[in-house]
């Protein structure tokens, strides 16, 4: 049983959303990950939604980009919190990702991060960060992680030449 | 039977949809009209697009607004020909609708239409004339339509005072 | 205690952020509710994002518009989800307050909603998700809300004259 | 005779319109290619839309970038449907082309697809699909592709690594 | 015999092309003012512009709105200047107009102005300025006019109260 | 004594504009060429404007970038008709450059060309349209390089492969 | 003798650049203020500019809409500071009166701040801040105004009903 | 002690930063500089702001990209004047990184230049030109500088071959 699900909505988001299923193995937290292409496989995606609370998934990470419908399509069939990650497109540089994705109307809504590589990081934290709002060694593990990231910002102006 | 099938994601679209409408029975084609919701009305939404073929629909027009999933998930689950209208928005002006619905990815089209009022007359004359290729007598009418704009804009130059 | 923290970087954004405490207590839910602002009231800002865990904060919901620092920089501050609610904005219509809250940098998510009140409420209902994912009771109010709302929407069909 | 007509506003459209034609000719439906530029070939671009319906022609494909007048003027002459694809622009990314094709006045519709190849592709298949609906045979055909697409899209999940 | 013509692709246009006549009036120069929709009346928008040279025009002034086809249309079928005016637009303030008439191709211009009243006034400037190059008498005009735009400049500072 | 003027507000500029020059060569029109920051070089900027009516220029062509005040300060200080060209810029591709080119207050037109090289050659080819309209050789020279261009996208369709 | 200069475009601005000017007042910091219009009074705005640090100003504001060259042409003819605030404009927003004024090159500086009214008080608070360097009076007073808005903020909370 | 402080909210923005530090070197200016990150290092980002004037800074750069945070709370917590320089980002330009920055509520300045590096030259020329408005010296050297740039660019012209 994964606690997370981290789906993308083709097989060419994945360079985009491996960020977060590094960081995710990082913390050493399970979870699955799946190609669900809302276009193409809409059957798919509303019986990977609405069987999601039923599996034991807790938070759903949904990578797609151009008219991305995965990550609204998969709230509308989940009462869990879904995470929306926008990827980066060449004609509009994701502009049509992030407001496909996060301009929901009011009833769904999708937990969404920044475009690309950025977005796909943070998904995975805020993923964390959900699980680890009654988690409290979770949180302790993030608050690590910022630690990390802070001392590594700390040390880095070291390397101003 | 209707030919043409009309749905909106909210009852606010109505007052842009209703101009389709509008110009449907100025024509005289038979049309159905229904409120389907992408997020409120997931299951419903999949099992209009799936039996429209079934039922003889043969286009069908959709208008939504912000996330707009409702065309494009619409499209994915039919074969015939969707036409995506993108409502005007308070805040982006619509441009979130748009990008929604015509930044489709390869597979799935969605024939897109101008944002607001605009398109969705556009959008009843389209679905028109997509029936208009296998029917000279539509096809004949959509002409004189034209025909009747052409003289009323002639007609206009009179009015510049 | 409550689970759930409201904040707003000026009394400006109630009307939009009053959406979102309305839904909460819709559903029972303690919240508490601030005006914090993130340029002119910065000590309090870390002060209350460092003492939220303490407190027995689950989930913060933070507002603001324009160059909107409140929702990230919260979220700098603390390890719990935060939900950041573009407010809509005179100028640029609420372009530039989602940019500055959904373009986080990897390390510090921000978990963005729509701009203005679609996204006030769907905060509200995300917030919700969040602890519903541990609350089946929860889950399942949510699971309530949603089919009023779907039954609102295909009851709305008839209201189409 | 070709019952559907494939135009662009330059040959250095064709790398992207080409990606239409292979999709047409993988359906074994007959089509016409043509270069007709709005702006260098008016003449011919008004006479080539006023005789498509007397060739038989049912649909009509017309890409062009930047100020993208080609696909509104060509269906500003005839009462077939015309699908327009706005062509990726280096400046801009196509957002002019986009916005100088989908932003027709009321009464004269262009069914807009995607920018760029995506956009290429979708025009083939709703020109396909337009045809379909009064073709089993074809929309049988744009159903086993559809078939072909979702299991392709089903198996990549095997490639994540 | 007119030296400048001005056409709006619809009568709402008119108060915003109507500043222009306005500036043409007050400089005594004779225009003529014609409705010409490009998608509505494409033939005589073809006959307008190839018979201007005969007819003894000089300058051409175009107004449109949306996909704004007129200026380059009517510049594609005349060796003489075109100047656009992009129409102001509910949905997307005017952007899709200037988008449609400034990006023209290589190879036919069109002048492009601001987006509605201010770039109308200024297209009748820029007629009158065309025409000053070779009419001293009209140009000493427009340094007059300038004169008093200058001196009001100046005097309005009075009125900072 | 050069009819036409071509400016540009730093030799970066240059490959863009040399387009421009290369087409007034090949219509044998005497030019003269000159780099001139508005921002660096405002004296000479104003002098030169100042001067232009003096000269015999009859066009002034200015091509600028980012905040690209050259033009419209050209126009500012001389009557004669300016025509702006915005640079491509690495940030914002040039809808910079283009919105502080077009945007011009009433009083003070600039007749703006497309973003880039596009704007560049309509540039030359816009001011001997200008020229042209009181030189019936320089008009028929216009049409004979317009006849080649459509002669070349004609002959273009053969290529298509 | 005015150690600061508030200027603005047009009249038109003057409700914006007026809330500058309060603020100023407010300060007790003398100041003057001028209509200088870059286009309509070019020379005007030379003279200004080169005769600011004579004068004894120390830092100058500018606030101007569309193409708004003001602020970028007076800081290429002074070494003072100078400020930019851009006016919020109908048809774009003010995004054309942003990028016109802080899009400037490499080596002419403008201290741009936000669009419309906040921008005008900004740059009232920027000029100060900036005198205050040299003015540990002024500084002070400054603290002070913040800490009256930090206290205003922290009452406001009490006004969410 | 340093009158400048330059500071960039990661050392990826390295590269666009040093080109301000170039510029104070050339000036003779003393200046630190520092990666300080608003969201990774949120208690020594208050920490720097707070002790900036205590230090004997007069001016304080600083540059971050995307929901760049860094100039407006470090704006927040001194009375200094702040300089924003917003970074180039990958998928939109850099757009996110200057409404981020520019669009601070009235209250809380920040002085912004050009997105990249000629913001961050900008940047330094303006801190210079601040601490200029009472240091003739150093005034004098601003001009030098510029009078260098005004004769390399009237110098350039002899490059266009």
């Amino acid at each position: 049983m994964s606690s997370i699900s981290v789906v993308m909505g083709s097989q060419s988001d994945w360079p985009t959303v491996k960020e977060a299923c590094l960081i995710l193995e990082q913390f050493g937290v399970d979870y699955e990950k799946h190609v669900i292409s809302a276009h193409r496989m809409p059957t798919e995606m509303f019986a990977f939604a609405q069987a999601a609370v039923e599996k034991g998934t807790k938070v759903i990470i949904a990578c797609a980009g151009g008219a991305a419908h995965l990550p609204g399509m998969i709230a509308a069939n989940t009462p869990l919190p879904v995470i929306g990650v926008p990827a980066q497109t060449k004609a509009l540089g994701g502009m049509d990702s992030l407001l496909s994705i996060v301009q929901m109307p009011a009833g769904i809504p999708v937990a969404t991060t920044a475009i690309g590589v950025a977005g796909a990081k943070n998904a995975a934290l805020l993923a964390l960060q959900i699980l680890g709002t009654t988690n409290p060694a979770l949180q302790a593990q993030i608050q690590a992680y910022r630690q990390k990231m802070h001392d590594a910002a700390v040390e880095s102006e070291a390397h101003l030449d």
